[in-house]
């Protein structure tokens, strides 16, 4: 508990602001090695990886890949409350990322040069879906349909299945999401071959999806092979919230980030210390009815932090330095410190829009800066399966007005043939 | 001189689409001591690498800055073809990069969830500029343009100044840009200055610019702590031509890639072996007449390329695979041609359109992916200074509407918290 009127609050602050929650891990080396060892020697390279770290051998060619007829059977086979509910949450997330499609440009300006952009999609792309505890269809979905929304014709999943062990929710995404092809690969070794190719998996072109220290260094390596998404770090809640809330509902979001991992962060700043202790007691309470309790209370414990403010407008100032992945507005008018908000992932306004229900069903992406990278950074979208084309036509009176100007300016620079190719054009 | 017809022609060529022609510079290690020195030495580290690498003392602040004034001295310095052409230069990239601003979301679907996205530019961006030969003026534009365009309210230069020699050229074009603080700090220690920021120079949000193969690795590192462009390699053309051409024209063409680097890449494809060795025989005349041509000739001998090919359908499946930074189409219909090359950073249509009126005044931009990233990456743009934020609100009704399968879903992952936090608002 911080109050704004503290003696040493500004620093206290600054701490938090500061302080990255990620993991320290020295596995740049180790990275470095697997991925040299897939590059060098393909698909040998990942069954050693495999036995070794997944206790999973690759020996037929049903050890290597999943088939599309097992995934629609673990489609078939959930039940029907579930098998619904991933169909509601793909068609929502479905038509939010088609609105994010974006459009081309053609235009002829007033000296008649002809301008433009074009999009298109990437050939392939790979999503890594981690195996174990944290194998999230939801999470599937969110990476796999923006990538077929963009148009991406070959959308490869990698996954771990340690001791052979699939997860069928997941593989029920995958149907759903109409992944191409799946992988029983995971690790910096899969994000490899993805980025490289071997003789069994072809290469792709983007590599998009959570995944553990390992993995994450792997993505950031292979940076420039191919394209990545944003390097994720713990999961983060920011809750701003009037004492008019009831204490129940914001311990509840405070401790759906805080079950995610011992690492994850919740926050809350609210003007009413009183109300700040009540949710306190809420979050003890329901902590120890759930079943993730010891993740979520160790999250709470390290991480979690109350502010108290003297008044509501204090608290958009610290939520732009605190930059969070999700921001909640628990306030009667939401919009209007919605305003003055700059940095945050994602922002649920209003009483009724329990950060969760964006993590599942709502339709935006659940793939977000964390670690106050929402300063620069955005959510997965389209754009991340896309690629835009400028392009560009004179004819030959264009080309005579603007060209001596492009001249001057490559000859000041020393290069000549820069300015040589425009003027032997010119009449 | 390749021959599609030639024995041995797909190897060769695949030869050439993987030769990714960039340093192999062991300079990991250099950089990362040089990033912590900066973070935990600040000023006084910087101070010491800049006497050391760029000899030039940081004692007074003229030595550490360079005035507004000074920038507007310089831009008003210069002869009046020079101004007028960088002022040409500078309305036509702001045009282009206007129509990139992207718009904001926000619509209630028809079950009363209320939806959208809102686009902001980042606080602070910072822009390396090279010293020495690579210090373009229109590199500058062409960085930060886009970035004030974006709305960025602080915009800030590192550029080295070797023995403390600045280039007016550049400061004039950050006069005309609006750059906000020109900083005379340059390499690895820069980057490390902007993304952590030191007393004087205060941290930005994003990085972007060309620099040698240490900013470059610093940039790769500093991935994530701020936001950065695409990592650069050396510059290439693909010209796809056909013997209608002036082979003068694409020569010189080949050449104005070729004067950049010696490891830059100028590749011609056309249908014609005459027309290929007349255009080599243009290239060698017009070589030894360049004041570049010790670059120029270097990188034609080493990486210069000419395809042959029987008919020019044969060219878009190659150009794909070599996904170019620029891709000239000399061709009486370039749009067909156009209409089948998927991967291109930027296309310059038809005969009258040498790629370097692109390099200055077109409008485009010309910081474009390289070493085959165009099959998934963009051109600079405003969306590398701005960040998108999400959101969402739902009311009772709206909550109701989607809830349960939210709640369903989050109990399959084991995160009964989530359950939780949205089981509670439900009546």
């Amino acid at each position: 508990m911080l109050r704004i009127t503290d003696e040493g609050f500004e620093k206290a602050f600054k701490k938090i602001v500061n302080d990255r929650r990620e993991s320290d891990d020295n596995v740049a080396q180790d990275v470095t090695l697997i991925i040299n060892e897939v590059r060098r020697r393909g698909d040998a390279a990942l069954a050693e990886y495999t036995a070794r770290f997944d206790n999973h051998r690759l020996t037929e060619d049903d050890d290597w890949r999943i088939s599309a007829e097992t995934c629609r059977a673990a489609f078939e086979g959930l039940d029907d409350v579930l098998r619904d509910a991933l169909v509601l949450a793909a068609d929502r997330i479905r038509a939010y990322h088609e609105a994010q499609l974006p459009e081309d440009r053609d235009y002829t300006d007033s000296i008649g040069v002809r301008l433009g952009a074009r999009w298109l999609p990437v050939d392939a792309a790979g999503l890594y879906v981690p195996g174990g505890r944290a194998a999230y269809p939801s999470s599937l979905l969110m990476n796999a349909i923006p990538a077929k929304v963009a148009g991406v014709a070959r959308l490869v999943a990698v996954t771990p299945t340690p001791k052979g062990v699939t997860n069928p929710l997941v593989l029920a995404a995958a149907h759903l999401a109409g992944v191409d092809e799946v992988w029983r690969v995971g690790g910096a070794q899969a994000v490899a071959a993805l980025a490289y190719g071997t003789d069994r998996i072809a290469a792709v072109d983007v590599v998009t999806g959570p995944g553990n220290a390992w993995v994450a260094e792997a993505k950031r390596q292979l940076f420039g092979v191919v394209g990545i998404d944003m390097v994720a770090g713990p999961s983060e809640i920011l809750v701003i919230a009037d004492n008019k809330n009831n204490p129940d509902w914001i311990a509840a979001d405070l401790l759906s980030q805080a079950e995610h991992d011992p690492d994850a962060q919740s926050i809350l700043i609210t003007d009413d210390e009183k109300f700040a202790w009540q949710v306190e007691d809420r979050v003890d309470v329901q902590s120890s009815m759930l079943s993730t309790n010891k993740t979520a209370s160790a999250s709470w414990e390290r991480h979690g932090v109350m502010i108290v403010v003297e008044n509501l407008d204090q608290a958009a100032p610290l939520a732009n330095q605190l930059a969070a992945e999700h921001v909640e507005l628990a306030l009667d008018d939401p919009d209007a410190m919605f305003a003055k908000i700059r940095h945050a992932g994602s922002v649920f306004l209003g009483r009724h829009t329990p950060e969760a229900i964006g993590d599942y069903v709502a339709g935006p992406n659940h793939v977000l800066p964390t670690g106050r990278r929402a300063r620069f950074a955005s959510g997965l979208s389209v754009l991340d399966f896309m690629k835009r084309t400028s392009f560009l036509s004179a004819d030959e009176d264009a080309l005579a007005a603007i060209g001596p100007a492009g001249i001057a300016l490559a000859n000041a620079e020393g290069l000549p043939a820069h300015a040589k190719s425009i003027e032997m054009r010119l009449k």
